[in-house]
């Protein structure tokens, strides 16, 4: 019997022991460079120039917030940490919105569409018809919008970005909410918060699909 | 120089090894009975009994769900989970809700503030003296109730169960929302969510202390 050579044995051992114990911190470390995003927004937002985020593609040469002549602030607001949000997008945005009005955030998802994102957007019926909403003017740019056609509201405040991250939580897309109201948004770049997010926007979608619509509702409605 | 025991310090590392790759999976066993709370709600929520959550310290002998008489399932639906996840509270629980007049929920917030619970809610004035409202009899009961005094609304709608477990989504606690809106609530166990919801509310709180309450605003209001 070949006689066992114990020191390589224990070398293989303590190599083996020191990797499994540096893997984690390996791992960290290479994805030091992409956290997962897990952000809180707190509003009433301060108001601040959007401009330079918001610029179409094509336009004037990108001018830096500095290059600005407009008064107002420059500065970060949660406004614009939500607009930053949702420009991330480069493949899909999913859209679950009771009020959707405010200017800047319809603007940013035509940019969107005109980069060539697929915007999907489901909204409450009530609500889109009112003046100032946002919905009619994505319908004229082509953008994908269905509604509810029954008594309860479709009350979601909520985007999907790219299947990865999901933007939830009490605000309303209006002027009125971002800059009067307490309100919260969290942005969580989560696998299995956005799955079952995703599975809710699809359920809905597929049942506000405007070929179910009943044109004779039993309960009637103002749209 | 004393020889080395290389069968023995092979031995040894390849105890170490195997304790090192065995201790995350004994950690998450023994965790495995309290596994931080990560859940989703949607609501429409079925209409369900919840009777058997809901009785009062003291009173009949709990009754288990099989044992009610009414003609409601006694299943488990979104309202009831959300109610299991407030009647856990055991030390504090933090409301900060626009609307609130949910019977279910409001009969919860008393039985918690009854079991000892420390309970602070932050409401919306324009919608705490509607028709239906809980304020009013959590007010009676002896919970501390404050309130905005400004035109923006007080739209959040997130309950802090022992600092530990943060409750947040688009559902204001109203019947009408229970069942019949498309909503959402997190229920999640996350330090980092928790102190800064906590700290939302701290500052709130402070915020609308009925002793900087102005009695002749220059912006008129209802209350």
């Amino acid at each position: 019997m070949e006689k066992v050579n114990w020191r390589l044995v224990a070398a293989a051992f303590a190599g083996v022991a020191l990797a499994l114990e540096a893997l984690p911190s390996l791992v960290r470390w290479l994805r030091a460079g992409r956290q997962p995003r897990h952000e809180v927004l707190f509003f009433p937002s301060q108001v601040t120039c959007t401009e330079a985020l918001l610029q179409a593609p094509g336009a004037a040469p990108a001018r830096s917030p500095a290059d600005c002549p407009c008064s107002l602030p420059h500065s970060e607001s949660s406004l614009s940490r939500l607009l930053r949000a949702l420009l991330s997008a480069r493949s899909s945005l999913e859209l679950c919105l009771f009020a959707f009005s405010s200017p800047q955030l319809g603007r940013a998802v035509q940019l969107l569409h005109q980069r060539g994102v697929r915007v999907r957007v489901i909204t409450d019926c009530d609500y889109m018809a009112l003046n100032g909403s946002q919905i009619g003017l994505l319908r004229k740019a082509g953008i994908q919008v269905r509604h509810d056609q029954d008594l309860g509201y479709m009350h979601h405040k909520f985007a999907i970005v790219d299947k990865k991250v999901l933007i939830t939580g009490s605000l309303n897309w209006t002027t009125q909410a971002i800059q009067n109201n307490r309100e919260n948004v969290l942005i969580m770049e989560d696998a299995e918060y956005v799955r079952l997010f995703l599975e809710e926007f699809e359920r809905i979608w597929e049942e506000f699909d405007p070929t179910k619509y009943s044109f004779f509702p039993q309960k009637k409605r103002s749209c």
